[in-house]
């Protein structure tokens, strides 16, 4: 029992069973609800073999928390985890491919809320080096708010050669660092890329920074000197969102 | 002593010892930082009638944790809180005015996480109602990282008159809503504007969501249903000052 998540709303849930429902071990549904998007969902989870149990929104909000559920959880298996070999696989064939680096977080709420925001962007993984940084745990989980278990964490050993594999993959690769020569807007953020951010304290480390293609700065307006490294996450990968979406056909 | 704060950063103090050094109660400099922005920084200080006093990089450490405070820390008295009245008279003049409302967040991290984005974007003030929602306290000033001494936290009764106060001064008001009609960088966040969040698991309350000019929503490329309040909050302050600056001459 103790090494299963929850995934929980429904575009979450049924992107869960669509992909991989072999991981689905309960699927929990709010009785009350019984609208078109909860149908097609139970649908989708009938056709998986997978019986839905039902439960009150109470008993629901005891599991995730306070989030927006919709009225749904699943119990899962979680995301096993992947290491340099399983990502630069998953690169082959991808089409403009959005990956995270995070280099030197600490803060494991840090680092879901990042593991969260990459999956709402749609980036493919997000990449921690092993040693003096955060790795996945119970907190991060929780804080990604189902994302650990959709968007996969990718432990590697040496960040300076996952950078050199990843551009030989053909990404370039974007350092957010406040000295950038160029505003994040000003860069383009479209095309397949690995986006670095650094840690909480002391930003991107030089050896880091040597290894980035270029670097981008974010707009400041304000006193404070910097912003937390989520909320800076969040600001580019909205930003490399944007950008894509505003090349679609 | 202990209602005293400390501002970090040589942006952040300069900009208090421009604006307000009446407040400012000790001035603490790393003795090794020897550099032109220090330099300054400490005739500003002279100017103003502060003696600063040499501290050790881990005496900094020790008061603001780990964070960039490039060798300066300031020992404040805390901003005074705002009410309406003073929101209003500080919009009384302002050019294209941001201001934050939060709508019910509960988590102080989340409050103070969204203060120091409001003041690194540039905001006016925050507000946020007396009820049901995280006020200003220890943990909100210490996740803010020196923003809660520079951006004020305006405390209301009722969110709805505030609302319509804010449209009687010439600001739109913006709600951030997964419904919204408009993706954020398709709608007109550039002039004097409210934006509105709503609450962690609730999102806006209904009549919140009425009482805005226009609702916003943040594209989503991923499976989980939705993002942090202060990510949200971060990209859309990001968006507003990105339509600013592009318009600038």
């Amino acid at each position: 029992m103790s090494n299963l998540s929850n995934v929980f709303g429904i575009h979450a849930v049924r992107s869960l069973l669509q992909r991989s429902p072999q991981r689905v071990r309960r699927l929990l549904t709010d009785a009350r609800r019984e609208d078109a998007r909860m149908r097609e969902l139970l649908q989708l989870a009938q056709g998986a073999g997978i019986k839905a149990e039902r439960a009150d929104a109470k008993a629901l909000v005891g599991r995730v928390g306070d989030v927006a559920h919709q009225g749904v959880v699943a119990e899962v298996e979680p995301l096993p985890p992947w290491q340099e070999a399983e990502l630069l696989q998953a690169l082959t064939g991808a089409s403009a491919p959005l990956v995270l680096l995070l280099d030197g977080v600490q803060d494991p709420h840090n680092l879901g809320a990042c593991l969260r925001t990459a999956d709402a962007c749609g980036a493919l993984a997000v990449v921690v080096p092993k040693d003096r940084a955060a790795g996945m745990n119970a907190t991060v989980r929780k804080v990604a708010a189902g994302a650990a278990e959709t968007t996969p964490l990718v432990t590697i050993t040496n960040l300076a050669r996952c950078m050199k594999l990843l551009k030989e993959a053909g990404l370039w690769i974007a350092g957010a660092d406040m000295s950038g020569d160029k505003l994040a807007y000003e860069a383009d953020l479209a095309g397949s890329l690995a986006l670095v951010l650094g840690s909480e304290g002391e930003g991107l480390r030089e050896l880091t920074r040597k290894h980035c293609d270029f670097l981008v700065r974010l707009p400041q307006a304000g006193s404070v000197e910097s912003l937390n490294v989520s909320v800076a996450c969040g600001m580019l990968l909205y930003e490399s969102l944007r950008q894509r979406q505003g090349k679609k056909p």
